[in-house]
């Protein structure tokens, strides 16, 4: 993103009414450094120059006033500033009055309804089973959405007469919608090739009608890479508060996608919720909550059930679905030899049903008309790897194989129903086997967007699964996968709480970012050059602040040389004031800065004599006098 | 490592005097899970069936008495046993009494005195400027070794008639000695595979003749993949004992290696304390310390100055050094327009001498000779790379690749002199330009061992870049580098700490172990196996013991799932009990495991209604009743 037509915020939002921006170019507003350290808003910090230091909330404006692109806007003790991709929302915004109980201001809103291709409609009734709450009042319960949040009333909104009102469909009229735009002054590219990539099937923007509160994303592998981050109450633990403070957190730290993976109590409710409050596509997997109504008897899973929960989750927002309707019956007996079976959830429960039946799948007959439902929310699919591989010995077998194969052929059906699509990923593979995943996976796919699990590059270290999985999320990523799902160091162990949330969204926007560098993206390099000019001109604060962990850097840095003048010292800790290469390298740059440009080795040796004789009569000082 | 000839430890070691083990094959002696957990010997663990649990030291017999390799056995509870690499030593063997006072015995003493080529001598007088002590007593001081370290007199020893005494020559020679017997136990390849790897220069062996301590390792790209761990005080912060704590605590968690990177006072003192107690080869960088000595003047540095440090550092044992010879006068300029200059601190200093002088390198023109001081005592090269790119932006530059030609120029030099020689190799480097650094080393080093330092594969995360280079050092790995310099979580930003070294390794040794399994080393995948089929199983306790860090995988696992029916409860935190991917996989595994193996889809297909009519009259259970 470049730094031109970047604003500060200048006025508050609220409800879908987005003044614009007073002022142009760029203006820093005094906003804290403390906004990098945690969701708090308004504190203000100054340098000992009077400088406000830290990052702060700018917005890029589009071609109309309501579209306004969030930046993250590190100021520079050098005066510079460095524009850095933004996913943390209104939160960091502090103009804007937020509130979980009232929810986000619906941005989108202005744009759905002035397409004209929806209608609002009552909704299926809401009933406490939709919560998992059992035998209580079978019928009516609540009658609408305001019941469960207390936020603003609303109806769900849908297509008028069966319509596709999905990106794709748009894109492939031609049409560059807000959405479009919005996404292509984020990735720093033109609209239209965001319009070619969707239409084509190679990105997908998750945008469902009724979850207007969204700030437009996109996954493809033209873009950057994306991050997903699950969250979701069990069986074991559960709070609605604390779901929606991870979603945040997440998001602060930089999750491009939530996805709510909630099995508990207060599912409905809790997702409804979270989906108030996301400014991020929310994702979920529908036949847990399906199961949940069945009370876990798989077998007892109908069709209608399903397409009811699917119907359900649409009208609330849900802007992706994990589907997996490529586990067929006659792959179940595939795994049957595995280390590690079926280790997807929503695969063990689709082979347990194709098993208790002796039937093929439902989701896998019923595709079309699931197509025709998702298609009136533009629900994404994310089609489920139900089979992945749970283990080094179980990766790209033909079980994995045979499941995607036919998650191939129901690529090419979605995009007969204009319905976006991604192609969910393993799972356990090691380092060698990595590369054949994205490239069959593109092959039979079509190009449409792969989305994975890591890849784990070993079984062997559990409490540390965020790193075996970082370095195949890297190499995947770098080979074309479009957005990753972030794994904690609590995989396989337990759940996830606030520190192991973030260490795992940390984690992969590294691998993330380290793909977007691979990749060339345009512009990924200026995050790390701006860091490694402050390294070089030992500016700390600037090196925390453009770090993608602020607060943990400088506590590391404290660690050693806690006190305030180290943070200007031209020293570090590993050297000490003593010693320091990075000094020998300054004298070097001042010395041959101007004369080596260009040059070859032999070339500037000739030169060298003259310069050597500058360097001993200044006293051969390779270390500076300090100042302390 | 195969099992067959395992013995536990059944006498107890002392000066070099190793008795047989008794009795054949594999007796678990009781012993500590919590050997696992911590360097405190002794503790016995038993499981509620009455069995020792965790693992145990066991050891592997060579074709002598005094070949023992260990060996980490890790006991399952389903009475099966896995045997693993181990580099702790006899710190977690309770047979075994250690003093860091007295040392660790001299296990190759007989070996390096058997072959009659080496010989005791005075060695050079050790003085107080030895220890960064300046100005006292300009001559005479210490006498010898034994007044830096209480334990038992030596004297050094070298070549006798400056004959090589190293590995290599021996190699050459077509001698299979018995460190590389050792290695072919540890690495479960032949003793022929070592010596022809050692003899093309393909691996080396490093073994000062004054480290007999040690238990032999091979670093080749053919062999298991190797990590270092650095420590050193520096001018900042220092004790002895804790570097010494450091280096035991670093070779517990799995370091092969320990680099003793100390800059500050009692350089030479705390270099004899950790070689003495170090069952591992030590690495310096003998520059830091010659440094010291012209009070951090570079430009007073002179070749005898450093050449006496060598020797020093040499009589007291030091394994592999490295040396900075590819940093010549006319590739500095080269330096001049990076964005991050020269990073490397003997690089540093080596470009700041040839500037003051308008020189070339002085130990690029003492090459030959080093090669023969080095060659007297098997001291092995680490040919340092002083021009690597301390940033993304910096990677494969000219400068960069300017010294490696030079250090593929030297290390043939290297090898005429018989000296073991490997290449270091960067830094910062993004991912798609890894390739090109093994292949370039790989093809002018003739193949020699590659030693990097990661490389960080962004510059965006202080206080994450055991991760951002963990992602570099297993593809690098991958692609044939033999041993990886660890990073810890405070590079860039302070000293380690005792967590920051744990970290650091467990981070590498999962690069390293995901790089054997891609190349697919013999044996690796076992114990990705052995942990895949616990974790299948439920045997939890059995996860935790085969787990890289057991104290961090048990503690996470305990955090939401505290009580200690919890560890044997068939099913985990993440579903609760009430649902389990895991039994469902069972449940097949049971119906089609005997049928399905080898079979088509089709095939299997064809006689599942047989079973889906088995599975419904049992009652369609896939979720089987719990214990509690």
């Amino acid at each position: 993103m470049t730094n031109k037509d970047v604003r500060t915020p200048a006025s508050s939002q609220s409800n879908g009414e987005l003044a614009p921006a007073d002022g142009a170019g760029v203006s820093a507003s005094p906003d804290s450094g403390g906004a990098a350290a945690s969701p708090e808003k308004g504190e203000t910090e100054k340098s000992d120059t009077g400088k406000s230091i830290g990052w702060h909330k700018a917005y890029v404006e589009g071609s109309r006033p309501d579209l306004r692109v969030p930046a993250r806007q590190v100021h520079l003790t050098n005066g510079r500033s460095v524009t850095l991709y933004d996913t943390s929302g209104p939160y960091t915004d502090p103009t804007v009055d937020t509130d979980v109980r009232r929810g986000l201001a619906p941005l989108r809103g202005n744009w759905i309804i002035g397409r004209g291709d929806t209608e609002e409609y009552p909704g299926r009734p809401v009933s406490p089973e939709d919560d998992g709450i059992k035998h209580t009042s079978p019928r009516g319960g609540l009658r609408n959405l305001d019941a469960v949040f207390p936020g603003r009333p609303r109806l769900p909104r849908r297509s008028r007469d069966g319509r596709a009102v999905t990106q794709l469909a748009y894109a492939r009229q031609g049409e560059v919608t807000p959405e479009m735009e919005y996404v292509a002054i984020r990735e720093n590219v033109s609209p239209e090739v965001v319009r070619e990539e969707i239409a084509a099937g190679r990105a997908v923007l998750p945008a469902n009608v009724n979850h207007p509160e969204i700030e437009p994303m996109i996954i493809g592998k033209r873009f950057l890479v994306k991050v997903n981050a699950n969250i979701g109450n069990s069986a074991v633990t559960s709070s609605i508060e604390e779901e929606v403070e991870k979603m945040t957190w997440a998001t602060h730290w930089g999750a491009d996608t939530v996805m709510d993976l909630s099995t508990g109590r207060n599912i409905h409710t809790t997702r409804e919720w979270v989906l108030r409050n996301s400014p991020v596509p929310i994702g979920t997997v529908p036949l847990y909550q399906a199961l949940e109504k069945v009370d876990g008897r798989a077998e007892e899973l109908t069709w209608e059930i399903y397409k009811d929960t699917v119907v359900e989750q649409a009208e609330q927002g849900v802007d992706y679905m994990t589907v997996h309707a490529g586990v067929r019956l006659p792959y179940v007996p595939l795994t049957a030899n595995r280390k590690t079976g079926i280790v997807s959830r929503g695969g063990s429960i689709m082979a347990a049903w194709c098993l208790a039946h002796h039937k093929e799948s439902f989701l896998y007959e019923h595709f079309e008309e699931l197509c025709e439902v998702l298609a009136a929310y533009d629900v994404t699919y994310s089609l489920g790897d139900g089979l992945r591989p749970g283990s080094i010995a179980d990766a790209n077998d033909a079980a994995q194989f045979a499941e995607l194969r036919t998650l191939g052929e129901l690529n090419k059906v979605a995009k007969r129903f204009n319905v976006q699509t991604m192609i969910e990923g393993p799972g356990h593979v090691p380092m060698h086997k990595i590369k054949e995943n994205i490239d069959l996976q593109q092959e039979i796919c079509d190009e449409a967007p792969f989305y994975t699990l890591g890849p784990l590059t070993t079984d062997i270290a559990p409490a540390y699964d965020h790193i075996t999985s970082g370095i195949g999320a890297a190499m995947i990523a770098w080979w074309g996968t479009a957005m990753l799902c972030y794994v904690t160091p609590k995989e396989h162990l337990g759940l996830p709480n606030r520190d192991d949330v973030k260490t795992g969204v940390i984690t992969y926007k590294i691998a993330a970012h380290a793909a977007d560098l691979a990749k060339g993206h345009p512009g990924a390099q200026e995050w790390d050059d701006a860091l490694s000019d402050a390294r070089f001109e030992f500016r700390w604060e600037d090196q925390f602040n453009l770090a993608l962990d602020p607060d943990t850097a400088r506590e590391f840095h404290d660690e050693t040389l806690p006190a305030e003048p180290a943070k200007t010292a031209h020293f570090c800790s590993m050297c000490g004031p003593k010693f320091c290469s990075m000094k020998i390298s300054h004298n070097i740059n001042e010395q041959f800065g101007g004369t080596a440009a260009g040059a070859t080795a032999e070339e500037v040796a000739d030169g060298m004599l003259q310069k050597s004789k500058e360097f001993a009569a200044a006293g051969n000082r390779v270390y500076l006098p300090l100042a302390d």
